[in-house]
């Protein structure tokens, strides 16, 4: 697998996007494909897919390549879908424009992408203190939530389907110690979404800064603190070498789902048995990035964690996790109470959350505290 | 969905069969495949499927309509999936046969089924104090799991898949108390598999009763106690109106994988895209599995706490469940010394299970005592 580095974020034109998670931005195209009535014809389909990631990215970049070839496997070469980095074809930014408008025809991102387009989409992505992984799959395959996710995204002419997990982030390379919620004051983190607006309401100040500039800024200060994702990617970030501390845990993104949106148009122009394998094609995806992401953090945690390491490894205490939940309470509240279509997506999340909560503080829970040893 | 009660079990000659879970029995058949040269020709197969679930069972044996039914749908009918039930066409613990001798075509089950025709196989379901379900999937796709349990059951001419995940099991319902370890001598419990020789190490009974008779068993004291899986399936089974105690964890069953196994015969006649059809389906029901399980256990456990409940909630304690955990760990080191095989993927299955935990112990372990509420 191609490794990529801190100097890819450097160097690449394309990473030059400033805002959230290992983004990146560039130029727009058009579309091949064709319209066909909803019937087995025997006919090729050829689509470009857009995506927010680099290209080839581990995990996530790579989990665009394997939908698209897992789906061409399947439909026996009836359906090729040709992939384009972020800014190879459109800014990952746009992605969510380009598939709507169907200058491309699927896309790979998170749905806090387009908080700004559409402030409920984010709920389907990340809620800082909300579900991780396994509730958040519980919700939308078998709680509800994938019907309301395809309702507020019709009117962009976008089908939204699950399409990988992160699993629980961790809470980010901090230069400066957090032992109370008093030590967020003038803190300057780069921390984007829900967690950056959580930050700022105790006092932080949130830095937007592009990839591939994260790493000067901390070595130079400017910059306390930032997150990232978790040890298989942080690590080739470099961070180990130039913070002081690696807290957990990501609070701010304890499982962030992330999408594949299709062109609505296009996957009604599509017969039964393509459809069939783009949605089928998206399961296997968000199953085999979790696994990706599970299994790569902890043999990356490992090599992190070297006798001659020069960073800490520390645990954010119940008293900030709190103070960092009824923060985060108050955003909630605030967005809710500002946007219907938000209280609406919110509600159905936090009930079902509730729900799913109870199960786990019996099963799970102490699955972690009493069986795992 | 059609809801199964107790009384199935009781009605039901299918479900005779004694021994793991909620199996049952019956007759044999002979398969429809033909064989084909691996291209797209528009051929159509007919496959058999043969079930170790009644026929529709909450989650499991839907489940495999539902894998049906996608693969059907994938394929655009180029291969149709019948599916039988347990008994309708060989007996639940025939399945592994049947599949691999061609009778049938693919299977719906789990691996520790076979432990007396391959101890080594238990290993790819359930192991108390082992992994739970997204560990497990992590093992299988990313951490070379998938490549050992494909060559363990090479010999027998089948291809394993992980088709499904139970999540956390609970540990049971009991009518005596479980204060230490000393408690379980003399209890007699329907437990079986690996759980129960530890339950008997530790001076317990483990007597083998068929899904049908548990409840009167445990009614009229022939059983102190019995596991079965969680919320969804015991509301069904009655068991909260005779049992005192409800035990949480099922340190048994901690995450158990359900498995699709495919004739290799029938999958290498297949053209490439329905082998990919069949593959990208099994990730999508195992996905979908556990999900169920998750939203359902979840909603059930609400109805099964309402305040006029005539059982009690309980927890094993940290030092009943050290006791078992160490029991579990004899238990294991006399498979593994007997059987090399066994040894071989539990050495594998191991040391994947200390790397994730150490990643676990610092991510999800955190979330559910630090962020979930």
């Amino acid at each position: 697998m191609k490794t990529y580095t801190r100097k890819d974020f450097l160097t690449k034109g394309a990473l030059a996007a400033a805002g959230t998670g290992f983004l990146a931005s560039c130029v727009g195209g058009e579309s091949e494909a064709n319209a066909s009535p909803a019937i087995h014809t025997g006919k090729t389909y050829k689509w470009k897919m857009v995506t927010t990631w680099p290209p080839g990215f581990p995990a996530v970049g790579e989990g665009a390549n394997l939908l698209a070839q897992w789906i061409e496997e399947m439909s026996g070469g009836r359906l090729k879908i040709k992939v384009y980095g972020a800014g190879e074809l459109v800014p990952a930014f746009q992605v969510f424009d380009a598939v709507g408008s169907g200058a491309a025809d699927i896309g790979s991102g998170a749905s806090y992408y387009w908080a700004g387009k559409i402030a409920a989409a984010q709920f389907f992505a990340s809620v800082p203190f909300g579900m991780n992984a396994q509730q958040v799959n519980a919700w939308i395959y078998s709680g509800g939530g994938q019907e309301l996710w395809e309702e507020i995204y019709e009117p962009f002419g976008l089908i939204p389907m699950l399409g990988g997990n992160t699993g629980v982030q961790m809470g980010g390379w901090f230069n400066r110690e957090i032992n109370s919620l008093d030590d967020f004051k003038g803190l300057k983190m780069r921390i984007p979404g829900l967690g950056g607006k959580v930050l700022e309401k105790v006092g932080g100040t949130t830095v937007a800064i592009p990839g591939g500039e994260i790493y000067t800024s901390l070595e130079t200060g400017v910059i306390d603190a930032t997150e990232w994702i978790g040890p298989y990617h942080d690590f080739k970030m470099g961070f180990s070498d130039i913070a002081k501390y690696y807290y957990t845990p990501g609070w701010h993104e304890p499982g962030t789902a992330l999408e594949v949106i299709v062109s609505k148009k296009k996957y009604d122009e599509l017969p039964a048995d393509l459809q069939a394998i783009v949605r089928t094609a998206a399961f296997r995806l968000n199953l085999w990035t979790l696994s990706e992401f599970e299994a790569k953090n902890a043999s990356f945690l490992q090599q992190l964690l070297t006798d001659d390491k020069k960073f800490e490894l520390r645990h954010f205490s119940p008293e900030v996790l709190t103070g960092l939940r009824a923060t985060t309470q108050e955003v909630l509240n605030e967005l809710t109470a500002s946007d219907p279509l938000s209280k609406r997506v919110y509600d159905a999340y936090a009930t079902f959350q509730q729900s799913i909560g109870g199960w786990a503080k019996i099963t799970e829970k102490v699955y972690y505290e009493g069986i795992m040893k």
